[in-house]
């Protein structure tokens, strides 16, 4: 007898025989009866063993255990009520069990799979296995399987061919350290593996595969944070003959199928677009969290008077005094302020100033300098608060984001919502003072818009780059550029840069060489699958939508990888492992 | 004005204006005409240029040389005949351009694309990105696409849940060579290239999800031979609560559902199964080409009386004496079964054995052993002739399959035929006699059919594993297994492969440990995606179907990996190059 998903119960008659198989989620015995709820990959459904019905089954069924594997034959029944199988709960269908086989039994588990993640990440990282089948991090999977189908079928439907570039490559700095790999054939040499496929996708538009994409996995050696993995899977897409506009489009008509197809949302296209400057002004960050519109205000101006020699100084060096105004006059309570400012100094913040409000008094840290003037300037309203961060603009910038995310969450003014948003207008370079030179901002290869201006080395700091960035609540979940395929101009960034020629030659010849091949103009992008799923599921812990994650210092708490090899490897390799930093 | 892929002309309006943009795949100047060929990914188109169109525009085309890429204007003109656009050649559409932009030149390309193959292959793999504009190769990669396309398309129906394992895994011998990986924050540890997925997607099963998938990047770090690559990628199959025919029948289905998407051929299903003991005793291999009939002998018999030495030494050691009966009487002249005999010497078989008649006429190199009585026990027919060989099945096997194979070939027996074959009933275990000890045939995870045999240590050498080997005209596609869920079955095939237990819980103790966690029966299947691939193509060389394949020996000749790491990466590792052997 063929067996049945749980989830495909509901469209039986009541009383047909059935054969299932999973696991035993609990079980409750009542002496005479004993109740199961079977667990399988589609969901749960309570099975019942009664005595009067088969007595040996239903003595068999006694020592069941929880996470044990069983089949079971059996009646469905339909209890009185609607007849509904709630996904991840019991409804009102059961089964009535004939024939119970056990298919393996089970230990007890190290941890009570219903406790989540009140359980500490280590232990349920070392038996992965066994957390994957907790409901949500299980529907978290098939969400991402699910997701990942939907792009592949839009990107199939327009014409795009998907590429597998190796992952054995040379090493290519993207700014991130790279991850090698000793080569036993060619000893003292070894291959990178690849921070992301960018020049192998930029090659590829080069040999004529005008629409490409591939979900690749990536790899940097960093020192990890909280949201970033050893390794990471972006969908990465390049196309020829395209402007920016159109990747644009095509991106908004990609996540509006996804959206639909998976979530049945209708996302607002045109998504709206800010320019980097805008972005920065108004939200402190190149990743606005749009789903709430308190912005950033600068109060320069209002204060250019005040007899105030902190504020003065900042003033005359040409720096600003911006902040947030807030309503919610209660929740700033001098304690809380306090809070708040303490929370700054990681930012290198001195301190905050306020200015609150309330029954039109005004009370504030530098109450005493504050003329009728500046307030009536300040425009403070009664109720209102005016939290106040002074200095340079990479100075606040990080802490009035930081803030504005904060308070946006804390009093509550973040809206439900999938907030799209399109970063644009980028400056193509930096000035990197430690190193004296510039640098480039998203990477060496893409295009600016007035390459005529970096041709002569003109006004660099303002010349704009043919780049864009999606965001989704506050996240960026996809970056990309139109490149060069003017070896003329891409070989002026890396002059720019002060990068010598034997060194981009070394590192960037093979595709230096290909732009003089007839390489068309292209560009692309890629999203970070990971940080896209957890967005758009509403959750911060990226472990938490991919399978087997590692731990923030690389490690794999279930295999114990990374682990020692033996001298044998080592020595087929070439290598050698140094005992001590002399050596 | 949008530009149009070239195959789209087809269904526009003779006179539309149309935008088009690409390579120019040719040029020929007729003094007051030019035409060139126009290239883009989608075919090939003629452009015409007139001085008594647009005379900038044409004196502008004079310029034009081959791989230069453009964009023009024009109109579309059907030339008298029926309107076909042929996919890589002309058909009687061109357009008459009334504007070109020349979107960058190209320098003259190191050899001629049209030269193709005949070109020397390390040239062509230095320059990839031309190499893959020719016509051949790019059909190539698009058909891989769409095969990945539509496999994935099957599976997502199917309910197939898409998984992603890590490529930085802990080193899991499965009888090749791992590629490592050294870590950074764990010095003295490494990481290891999974050379495949099989433990991560058997975890997958105990974690609960049943049907799971995943194009799954693999790395061996073996002597490369032409067909092997240090990657490849499979598709990686698993299910839980299933039975080695479940497995077959879905993937019967999966080829079907390709075949007929992509090729619109209709795969003759079930597909035919041998047992892997016919196929050796039939085709010597098992890995059967069963496009042709010819069929392995057994003569041992026949030659039972005969009085020559060494084929009576080799009955007495209880070998055989096996060949082919073949009709091509002229094809095996003196000189060619020299040639023949010559070419096994690399299996090691020191001779082979011909008898042929022809007019009635005996000719043999054993002629003066051959009684009558021999003679009518061959049952040989006017125009046969057999050739012999005589030996272990060890030993002749290997050289009987290559012979038959390049027979096959030569002789043109080989039918244009996608014939596909399940071989099954593979031994579990096979005994090595240089370590004089049990190892696997597939792996150590493969359930045997009957358990009870392998925990008393019973006729090990009868023990048939539940493993399946999907063939294509003679070459392994898929093989797969159903696994030990059973955690005794499993330990015991480790003991007896004589492998101590504290090696085994090293290597494999995560999978063992989650086995007593309520593992479900399951099993599963990965294809090779190159071989497969290559194979319904029908060509040989695996690299054609890769977009950046490396050469035999590893090396990637258009980047130039592996290469050098600076010293500072390597201390960062703590690793250090050996300089010589010694040290």
């Amino acid at each position: 007898m063929k067996r049945e998903l749980i989830k495909n119960l509901i469209s039986k008659e009541d009383g047909s025989e059935v054969c299932l198989s999973g696991w035993v989620d609990s079980k409750r015995d009542l002496g005479n009866l004993i109740f199961i709820y079977l667990r399988d990959i589609s969901g749960l459904v309570q099975i019942v063993f009664d005595p009067e019905k088969v007595k040996v089954v239903w003595e068999k069924s006694r020592n069941l255990k929880p996470e044990w594997v069983i089949r079971i034959k059996g009646n469905l029944s339909f209890r009185p009520g609607e007849n509904v199988l709630e996904k991840h709960s019991t409804g009102n269908i059961e089964v009535l069990a004939s024939e119970l086989e056990i298919l393996n039994d089970s230990k007890i588990l190290p941890y009570e799979l219903k406790e989540g993640e009140k359980i500490k990440e280590e232990l349920r990282l070392k038996y992965r296995y066994l957390d994957l089948r907790r409901t949500e991090l299980k529907d978290n999977i098939v969400f991402r399987s699910e997701i990942f189908y939907r792009l592949r079928e839009f990107l199939h439907k327009e014409g795009f061919i998907e590429i597998e570039t190796p992952i054995l490559i040379k090493s290519t700095p993207e700014g991130a350290r790279d991850f090698i790999v000793p080569s036993r054939n060619f000893p003292k040499k070894f291959y990178a593996l690849p921070q992301s496929p960018q020049l192998l996708k930029q090659l590829l538009q080069v040999a004529g595969f005008e629409k490409y994409y591939q979900m690749a996995r990536c790899f940097r050696d960093e020192d990890l944070r909280a949201d970033r993995q050893p390794e990471f899977t972006q969908l990465d897409i390049e196309m020829s003959f395209i402007e920016m506009d159109d990747i644009i489009e095509m991106v908004e008509r990609l996540v509006n199928y996804v959206l639909k197809e998976v979530l049945n949302i209708n996302l607002k296209i045109p998504i709206q677009r800010i320019s980097y400057h805008d972005a920065m002004e108004k939200y402190g960050t190149d990743k606005p969290d749009v789903r709430f519109e308190l912005l950033l205000e600068d109060f320069t101006n209002d204060f250019k008077e005040i007899d105030f020699k902190i504020l003065q100084t900042v003033i005359d060096s040409g720096n600003r005094i911006r902040g947030l105004r807030l309503e919610d006059i209660d929740y700033f309570s001098r304690k809380r302020i306090d809070l708040l400012t303490n929370e700054l100094k990681s930012f290198g913040i001195p301190g905050m100033i306020y200015i609150k409000r309330k029954n039109n008094e005004i009370s504030s840290s530098i109450k005493k300098f504050l003329t009728e003037d500046i307030i009536s300037k300040l425009n403070i309203k009664d109720g209102e608060t005016i939290l106040i961060l002074a200095g340079s603009d990479d100075l606040i910038n990080p802490a009035l984001s930081y803030l504005r995310n904060k308070l946006g969450r804390e009093l509550n003014l973040v809206k439900d919502d999938l907030a799209f948003l399109w970063v644009v207008d980028f400056p193509l370079l930096e000035f990197d003072s430690d190193s004296n030179t510039w640098t480039y901002k998203h990477h060496p290869f893409t295009q600016p818009f007035e390459p005529e201006k970096l041709m002569k080395g003109d006004d660099l700091a303002g010349i704009k780059a043919r780049a864009y960035d999606l965001i989704l609540n506050g996240e960026e979940v996809a970056g990309g550029s139109i490149r060069n395929h003017d070896i003329q101009v891409q070989k002026q960034i890396f002059e720019t840069m002060n990068i010598p020629e034997e060194i981009y030659m070394k590192q960037f010849g093979f595709l230096l060489e290909a732009l003089e091949f007839g390489a068309p103009p292209h560009g692309g992008i890629a999203f970070g699958m990971a940080r896209l799923i957890a967005s758009l599921i509403g959750i911060e812990n990226i472990r938490n939508v991919m399978a087997f994650p590692k731990t923030t210092s690389g490690n794999c708490l279930m295999t114990g990888a990374p682990d020692s090899v033996s001298a044998e490897q080592l020595h087929e390799l070439k290598i050698k492992i140094l005992k001590n930093e002399k050596e």
